[in-house]
């Protein structure tokens, strides 16, 4: 006996309290998942275009049976040994360059970078951390200070310490090498010095996801790195959102930005849902936390969630889910593009991989967001079955970053049917 | 081929880098559990007497088997409805008093404590938090700054706004109605007022588990509570380690004490080690955060989180659990008290249900805490396959706090290799 969602959404107000947002105009409520698919109490099934957390998709077999297998051996902490985090961060590690050779495991990306500005601090001494002004970090006390478009009133006044810098945008603001952004950087910098905090850290997602990916030459942030090291300040990648292969030219994002992050924070995908999240970073780094900081986290890094995690880089890998990513991602924008020059509305199609997106404008030429028109198609869209969302500063940039094993026909699906939501939508409501 | 211990201590140094404690001189690799049982790499058994995080038992079927099922079937978030959080808020409010109605789904109980503080500031305006002098609420870079056993020096001086009390001693420092705390408590409020800091909330852990969990008659909680909500303070009863029916006579340790907390935050034991934490509220003070913050928590409240909370619940209850550790704890606290009567090392028995432990002192006149004696009689339990730990101040009380089917003949052989480590184990070393 299935109940309404109005009678769900009544529970919902009653047991989680007010303001805690669904998707869409007519919430979902979806039962099950498989591979990029979702299906509602209803039956009705949904080709998920949005969802990052399940990476090797939903309910991955892989995943589930690495998770089942450890939950009935064995969940403890790390105060025992285990040789199942010490096999992870030694595969995870083997990813990134040489320096990135140790890791904190926490369970949430949010955790990692609210250590990571710790070992910012730990290291230089500062507090002072530059972000850009449309970007999210996580939710702690700390960290959530960094996300502007989600301006807490409170929080314990921690953005005492944090400095912000325009999010790029290629669209508007060309800035081909990065020199105009890595001198807003330097230029917080010299404030963050000048008013006696001091500098500790530039945090960035290294494809600047929720910024609304803008089109970036490789080597992009090598510049702002530059200046970043030349200030005594570290450079944090938060690769949340922009890692595990996703852009499909690299593993990580920070790799197709031509620098090595100080420290690299990962989330979301990194257990495919299961709550893990992690730091990576030099042996120096951490050794610089640690002797400031005993830090422990009773589930983090425990055998079950290293399990699933490992079971997520060995689906990448088997199922070559990088190169996918890369074809069906290439195939995308292709067809991206097809549709910009039939909807005046589509001003600029970006992207690299499994992420990728349309930037909505209400005029060409001026380039003005089309934010509430995104949101319309977003509602039609998921009203014909097709799942996915907006982001960036102006929030008409639509959010296209599905499960990794995303195919080409899935989006033949994804762009017929946005083609037919383009056509009866009426760009002037 | 399993690899040696100190093969696996050296890769532990290398890849997670210093500082990272394990128990123990000689330190456990476990591979395996059951129930109250942990076995090794070389097939050894021990009886767990320490880990309360597995709370209904290490890999319980009936927890596992939820994990499976939901892990297989569907793992979102709460963007989309699922009933499984509302099922799950809706049976565990109805353990609480009525003004408990709604909750906030983390992953962790020390990201439960940050909203909990944020919640505070959002209600009260202020930021002045009091807390013991020996306790722990978690990790983030706010609340560990409340962990004075832990002393950070990294953190971002988020201690400007904490004041401490001295934690309770019922060995040392009789208070048997709370009064004196009370005074205390009322003086750290007049103190923050003082100085412009302003009081949001007294947070302590209702049975006070790291101060060393003082003997307390019921209702002892009563008189703070007034004194913090006449100051128009909140009261927030962290019971990540003292809930879930584990002292035996409540559900919650705050029922025991006399009060209706304001917030309720819960961690460790909630998904028996599936990273799963929350808080407990009324809906006013959650609407008071939610205005002022728009929290979202990727990972909490999924459904796999939600599956394997709501088993645990379901296991308590229907293996009556609670009157378990009620009738064992009891059992526990009569062989420990003979123990006492033919051992002066042990100074005091206390505990409650499944927490329950003895202070080792030196000389039993003067109370000089025999930490060191503590910790060789910890080891030389590791050594004989029961697994304890110590805790309090002078961490000099022996802190036994196993899976909730812990039986009396597990009792049996707990205090039968107690008894034969202190006959052979001199106070002076």
């Amino acid at each position: 006996m299935t109940r309404s969602t109005a009678d769900l959404m009544a529970d919902r107000a009653r047991l989680l309290g007010p303001n805690v947002a669904t998707f869409y105009d007519d919430p979902l409520h979806i039962v099950r998942g498989e591979g990029v698919w979702l299906w509602d109490a209803e039956g009705r099934k949904y080709l998920d275009c949005y969802n990052n957390v399940p990476h090797v998709g939903h309910c991955n077999p892989r995943v589930v049976e690495a998770i089942c297998r450890q939950a009935s051996t064995l969940n403890t902490h790390t105060r025992y040994v285990h040789e199942g985090i010490l096999a992870y961060v030694e595969r995870l590690t083997a990813t990134m360059a040489d320096a990135l050779e140790s890791a904190v495991l926490t369970c949430t990306g949010s955790e990692a970078n609210d250590i990571a500005l710790r070992m910012a601090e730990a290291v230089t001494g500062h507090r002072g951390i530059i972000a850009t002004d449309a970007t999210y970090h996580g939710n702690t006390s700390l960290v959530s200070q960094l996300g502007q478009s989600n301006v807490p009133t409170v929080g314990f006044g921690l953005d005492q310490y944090f400095r912000f810098v325009a999010a790029p945008d290629s669209y508007r603001n060309p800035d081909p090498d990065g020199a105009l952004f890595a001198q807003s950087v330097a230029a917080r910098i010299d404030a963050l010095k000048a008013d006696g905090t001091g500098f500790a850290a530039l945090v960035v997602c290294p494809y600047f996801l929720n910024e609304g990916f803008p089109r970036h030459a490789d080597g992009w942030l090598k510049a702002a790195a530059e200046v970043v090291r030349k200030a005594g300040g570290l450079l944090i990648c938060d690769e949340v959102q922009s890692g595990f292969g996703r852009i499909g030219t690299h593993m990580w994002a920070h790799e197709k930005m031509g620098v090595v992050p100080d420290i690299v924070v990962l989330g979301k995908p990194m257990g495919n849902g299961h709550p893990i999240g992690g730091v990576v970073t030099s042996s120096d780094i951490l050794g610089a936390f640690r002797s400031g900081y005993r830090y422990f986290n009773t589930f983090g890094g425990n055998p079950v969630s290293c399990a699933a995690a490992m079971a997520v880089l060995e689906e990448i890998e088997a199922e070559d889910l990088m190169a996918n990513a890369r074809k069906v991602g290439a195939y995308a924008q292709e067809r991206l593009t097809i549709l910009a020059g039939k909807y005046d509305v589509i001003g600029d199609v970006r992207g690299s991989g499994l992420v990728f997106g349309a930037e909505m404008v209400l005029d060409p030429a001026d380039k003005t967001p089309a934010s509430g028109y995104a949101d319309r198609v977003i509602n039609q869209m998921r009203q014909r079955g097709v799942i996915l969302s907006k982001l960036g500063r102006h929030k008409n940039t639509l959010k296209i970053r599905p499960p990794m094993p995303f195919s080409t026909a899935n989006a033949d699906l994804l762009f017929d049917t946005l083609d037919a939501v383009l056509a009866q939508t009426p760009v002037a409501p």
